[in-house]
């Protein structure tokens, strides 16, 4: 067995990926991939996602020229979410915040 | 609109919730939350979740003591995902590892 076939995807066939700025270790923004995305983020080295609302794949930064460069790509313990080391070529949130958890939630 | 009624959260009801070691920067574990998982986490300062293979709450360290002190909970910019910051009793993998991403996927 291969270390991607470890990978549980779930009843869609996609796994969240988790992506954290090498760097500053800070969390970016969290997507879907599918197996494509996966190979796809393999092979060219940044980091490509489906997206759940527009039914396509989707190469982040594509638009924005915001890439994210994957360095590493880590799997958990169960196999069912994966953790992405990335180098960021701009802000990670469409809003241009640096990462897309700029809300704290208040009770 | 309360924070709390921003979350979008998906067909089942849930809402991962990825947990990052306020300290270390370290991403520790990803899982789920359902509303009253999210309200228990809240009101105690403790991390709760929905454990799917089980269909129960959860209290992260129940058994084994590692316990995750919350300090903090940002919603992200579309409301479908939890960062919750924390100050972990202990490692937070059941494998004893200090994450659950301790695994690298090789090509």
């Amino acid at each position: 067995m291969t270390d991607q076939e470890k990978i549980m995807y779930n009843a869609q066939g996609l796994v969240p990926a988790i992506v954290q700025d090498q760097n500053t270790m800070q969390v970016l923004m969290m997507a879907w991939m599918n197996q494509t995305a996966l190979t796809l983020t393999i092979t060219s080295g940044l980091a490509h996602f489906w997206s759940r609302s527009r039914q396509t794949l989707w190469k982040k930064g594509e638009t924005s020229g915001n890439l994210l460069r994957v360095h590493e790509i880590r799997i958990d313990c169960d196999g069912d979410t994966l953790l992405l080391f990335v180098d960021p070529a701009g802000p990670a949130c469409h809003t241009g915040a640096v990462s897309c958890f700029f809300q704290r939630l208040e009770n």
